[in-house]
């Protein structure tokens, strides 16, 4: 009866991908482990970009700095 | 010192039976385990149908798929 | 299909109270917000007493602190 | 590759605010724990105030039997 | 920079079982959302049978019944 | 009342060196939000390498092959 939970950036998956993610990540593990998918869970978390940090700065500014070295290279 | 994350469906719990989880969840710590509810957190997450799976679909779609079963039964 | 996680301080249950709060918390989620208990899963996180903090320290500290204030007043 | 999670109630933290906990909460893990911030993860998670209980009541609740008491000194 | 969190009862995956679990976790995130797996993490968290609970019942009870079944219909 | 998780990989942080990363995790939401520290949680989570995986590999792995270049520049 495994869960499984997702956290991914808000905006990144549309309905169609967040579906498609749902159910390979099942199939693996039905087929890793044998597991019985009517027990299986995937829980997707959509996280904003302002709540979201890496090497201390938002996602929202990361991305931003590397938008303005794209812009800056053009 | 205890800590309890509920994680529901949305749309399947009003504000006032979010209230009632809280209250027995807490309950049931100070009465089996003797915790002080000072200290007893309970924090509620309600997931989008779209963003929950089981058996490899997305709640919305399960859920979709039952309805057209009782209405065929009609 | 709620998910209910339940962290608490390693070695304050027993078996026996493990199996009371599976039991008890998934009652309430039936009860309260009637869901179908053949989906309902419970998780119980026991944590080091030393990974757990509340104001700044150590569970293991406040509870060697709180002992030795009962000792104190013997 | 650690990850920090934080829950805090929805509404008590501005962008700069949630900036500065990221900011803060990567340094303690370089400085004591020496890892790269390069894969130093923080997700803030904004809890409504519905949602999260303490001592079996909502934080609603809580913080408006708070104010009704300060109002009363007033 | 996606988080994806397995909990599995312990003992149902080998080593090498979990690492087949993270590679594949790993690649549905990058076919399908096409996310960069230097900041892809994966973790697995292994729950002992007697802190996991179905409808009401732990998975050491369960999984006994099962067994029980099994052996009377042998 | 805010919740604090932190996941580590096990062998990384000394008792000592936990007490700080729970002190200091804590005095970051006292100073920047003005929490309470009374009510706030700091809940540490060590993970086996073996458990932790990264651009799909565990950490297991990607620590010996580290450690395997490092050697052979010896």
């Amino acid at each position: 009866m495994p869960i499984v939970r997702v956290e991914i950036a808000k905006g990144v998956a549309s309905a169609e991908q967040k579906k498609a993610v749902i159910r390979r990540m099942t199939d693996v593990l039905v087929e890793e482990l044998g597991r019985n998918p009517e027990y299986i869970f995937v829980v997707i978390d959509e996280v904003d970009t302002d709540n979201w940090g890496r090497k201390g700065q938002s996602l929202t500014e990361l991305w931003q700095e590397r938008q303005a070295r794209t812009d800056g290279e053009a």
